[in-house]
């Protein structure tokens, strides 16, 4: 009788070594190493979470209906990932600064590169509607100085909570949005509207698991801003509404204390409103390394 | 000024337990909480591997694509849980067995639960095409007594590596497939063709990327059962014919010494054939567990 070859074989004890083992051989790619990493860590899962086979298979089945709510309009996936603070750690990974400057997030959905210019003091509500607001921007270096020319795209939610992207028949074109440049003094200001806090999708498989867990769908009410200047690192971040009661629960968990900021009340042209005044800390981009 | 609230932070020290505290709070279902032990490995793979935003893109992608490929007839998700040794796993962890008994593997996708009842003796080859098989089995329990009545259904691939549902117009319908029942000393044999290994599916992303790695997508050559006794664990499993070149890089992790067998050169009405005999060994179901 001939005698038995070897067989690999897959044990509770050894199971992340073969399959990492075999998966670890010849395709050096990032996405290749990235998901042999990840290999890993399914089999650990498994071991801890004991999974049975209907459990798996249910998992199985919820990945498949994710990758089935993704279409060209729409990114479950991308959702998933910025729901669990996957999007977030990525980002804060890949953003060291020093602690004084102004640290990055994530740019969303709804950032267009295509935002017009405007003049310093002129306002970014084209139609007028919600509580007035008065935005005041200083963007400096982490000795204090003000950098000049920086260029400065915002944009933001209306007073909905809705972007003009998501309602094109509902908003004008470019609403809410501006590209403004700094001053001699690293100054600008404008004139907008209070943005209110949105809820993320979740009439898809993400968010119906999440909000079965009670897990918080909300965005505080935030602006956006992509700050850049010649030699210097591009900031693309938040800035939160202090008073915003989700707050401490924001659905992506984005939240810094660096980004939150108090919106004081204030009365112009005889109307109740409110104002803010911000401060862009700007690190010098290393050489060799984009602006 | 009113004093600024505390603002959820998620950072590279704190975004396992920040992610993970979030999650744990209402939803107690088994899917909710196995994802949510996911989570804590998402943000650990993040941060061992360090992925730069553009490689966080592509694995968003890589999933996202191994949706798309994913429909009524095909399951990529599948095929990812079985070619990275997480089915085997799963299946390992919830048939724990003395190590006496015949182990579990996956089922895999081509049993069919209406297979006909055949008697001992007859061959399960419709078509005759292939290398003559004979195969004896035995069914006993641990203490080496013979099980009668059990009943065992077999299936495989034909000489050529394909079932005869993946060759509706190829093959006569439950070809090489058949229900058999043990008598009184457990035993019973049939007829067959000996089958051919075969490659899963490498057309789709998951295949892509596992081929560009150079794992292998073969699976060696077997037979299918499953074994069934009132008053015993059912036994769902495999057997290797041991000659397979492929058989220490199985596809999927299937394959485990006790269930590799050498298929024996034999001679049967003036034809080269093979044979082999096979004994099961079943545990006693626990009480209040279905047999």
């Amino acid at each position: 009788m001939a005698e038995r070859p070897k067989a690999l074989t897959l044990s509770e004890a050894t199971s992340s070594g073969v399959s990492s083992n075999r998966l670890s051989t010849k395709d050096e790619s990032d996405l290749s190493r990235l998901i042999f990493a990840a290999v890993t860590h399914v089999h650990d899962l498994i071991r801890e979470f004991r999974p049975t086979r209907d459990q798996w298979r249910e998992l199985i089945a919820f990945l498949t209906d994710v990758g089935h709510a993704s279409d060209d309009r729409r990114q479950e996936w991308v959702l998933l990932s910025d729901l669990i603070g996957a999007s977030t750690l990525v980002e804060e990974l890949n953003s060291k600064r020093p602690q004084a400057a102004t640290p990055n997030t994530i740019r969303g959905p709804f950032f267009r590169s295509d935002t017009p210019e405007r003049g310093s003091g002129s306002s970014i509500s084209l139609d007028g509607i919600g509580e007035p607001l008065m935005v005041g921007v200083r963007v400096q270096d982490l000795d204090g100085l003000p950098i000049a020319g920086a260029e400065v795209i915002t944009w933001q939610a209306n007073s909905e909570g809705f972007y003009e992207n998501q309602q094109p028949d509902r908003q004008p074109e470019h609403n809410l949005r501006g590209l403004f440049r700094t001053d001699a003094e690293g100054h600008f200001s404008y004139r907008s509207v209070m943005p209110a806090g949105y809820g993320v999708p979740d009439d898809g498989p993400v968010g119906q698991l999440l909000a079965r867990a009670g897990y918080s769908m909300r965005r505080p009410a935030h602006l956006h801003f992509v700050v850049r200047a010649k030699g210097f690192d591009t900031i693309t971040t938040h800035i939160y509404d202090a008073s915003d009661p989700h707050l401490a629960e924001d659905a992506l968990s984005g939240v810094r204390p660096e980004l939150v900021a108090i919106f004081e009340k204030i009365e112009f042209n005889g109307q109740d409103g409110k104002a803010v005044d911000l401060t862009f800390v700007m690190v010098k981009a290393k050489p060799g390394r984009a602006a």
